[in-house]
């Protein structure tokens, strides 16, 4: 398996990460995969994987809320593999920590607007600064990372989840200002933000219940979804916000 | 000069906000206009204002950095006067304090990110947050907030300016989500953002060698023209984005 493509999914210890990471693994094209996290043991799911593809399935320690550990990470990660042809950038919050979605401006608190911050935009573009020497190789690769719809200001008609809206509108904003900037050095490099769909996942879990349930997706079926959108970009697709369908979200 | 108007401009005691001051002090359906800052005292412009209107001119404290002197000035406003006709927040920060705008990826850090996000994004949704009860009085009313055409993600096509333009692109996403809620309960209060052009301002100042003279304002002429642009602000306009020229921005 030389001359195979290296996949790296950050936030891919679980989650929409973990279903990228698995669905990767399915694809011959690939002859590494690494799934990385704050922590990379202990999780039965990654452990499952590495049982069936063996060294095909790595991990790398990466906590997206420390530069430094994004920097080391970055320096380990061409210790291992010289490039990288897709980096998927899957982590991300919405509650826990002190983190939970505002009903109201009257419920919003400046420290969860900074935490949320931290965590859903300056994190993403931290990853891009260190990130983009292991994907300006002169060949096809994509930066991807996933945001989401209710971070779109033109398609956000409800209101409410101050925090998240606006880190998400900003992850969006960072990652279209790095697609300008690497596109001036890298012209092959693809530069993108995702919106998954609802998932089942520990992020969507208090808030799905308006969802209908052939719009509430496994982490399955988003990770097959977002593979093949990734598929389908080519250069004028970079600096651009799409859905799982394929569809292009306004900003 | 009773039932006249109230203005509060943050930011008022320099720059574009001092030009609003000095612009709504000569429109005589206003019979009391306040610049809020971080200090009070000490400015040159506005004292000449106060010696030319007396009364009319008035002050308070307000530093955007800090939520708990946001409510004391909203509290402070409140004994002062019942209600608000117009607020603009004028206040945002560009470069100083360790700020600078950044050429490239390699310059962003997280600390530069995470202040222009607390004086650009976090400050104007507080003063959403604690001046809405003054501006909430069934008559017509405008929220505005000075943002920047470099906030826009759909016309950035030039990259660069990483931390600003994603709080600016926060800020619209905050201002726009403040917007639908307030449309629920106060039907008559218009929140809008606003671009002022590049103004002969301390903010703008190490960065307009490109500007053509023709396009770059002087603080009267940015504040004659946004007044007219909020004094034809209608229901529809609310949690839109408009140039100094009335033209919408895209998100």
């Amino acid at each position: 398996m030389t001359n195979g493509l290296t996949a790296l999914v950050i936030g891919g210890t679980r989650g929409i990460g973990l279903g990228l990471v698995e669905a990767l693994l399915a694809d011959p094209a690939y002859d590494r995969v690494i799934a990385a996290g704050r922590t990379v043991g202990g999780h039965a799911g990654l452990d499952r994987l590495t049982t069936t593809h063996g060294s095909r399935c790595d991990r790398l320690h990466l906590d997206l809320a420390d530069e430094a550990s994004i920097e080391a990470a970055a320096t380990e990660l061409q210790a291992r593999a010289p490039a990288l042809q897709l980096l998927i950038n899957t982590a991300g919050q919405l509650h826990g920590d002190g983190l939970q979605p505002e009903r109201r401006l009257a419920d919003v608190r400046p420290e969860r607007l900074l935490a949320s911050y931290a965590i859903n935009a300056v994190g993403p573009i931290l990853v891009a600064k260190h990130f983009q020497r292991l994907l300006a190789h002169g060949e096809r690769a994509v930066l991807a990372t996933l945001s989401a719809r209710v971070g779109s200001i033109g398609d956000n008609r409800l209101g409410g989840w101050y925090a998240y809206r606006a880190a998400k509108a900003a992850q969006n904003q960072l990652m279209h200002t790095a697609a300008i900037e690497l596109a001036r050095r890298a012209r092959e490099l693809i530069v993108v933000s995702l919106h998954p769909g609802t998932v089942e996942t520990g992020l969507s879990a208090p808030f799905r219940g308006n969802v209908a349930a052939e719009r509430l997706f496994t982490p399955a079926f988003a990770a097959e979804r977002l593979l093949a959108v990734i598929a389908g970009l080519d250069r004028e697709s970079s600096g651009r916000f799409y859905a799982w369908d394929g569809s292009e979200i306004p900003w």
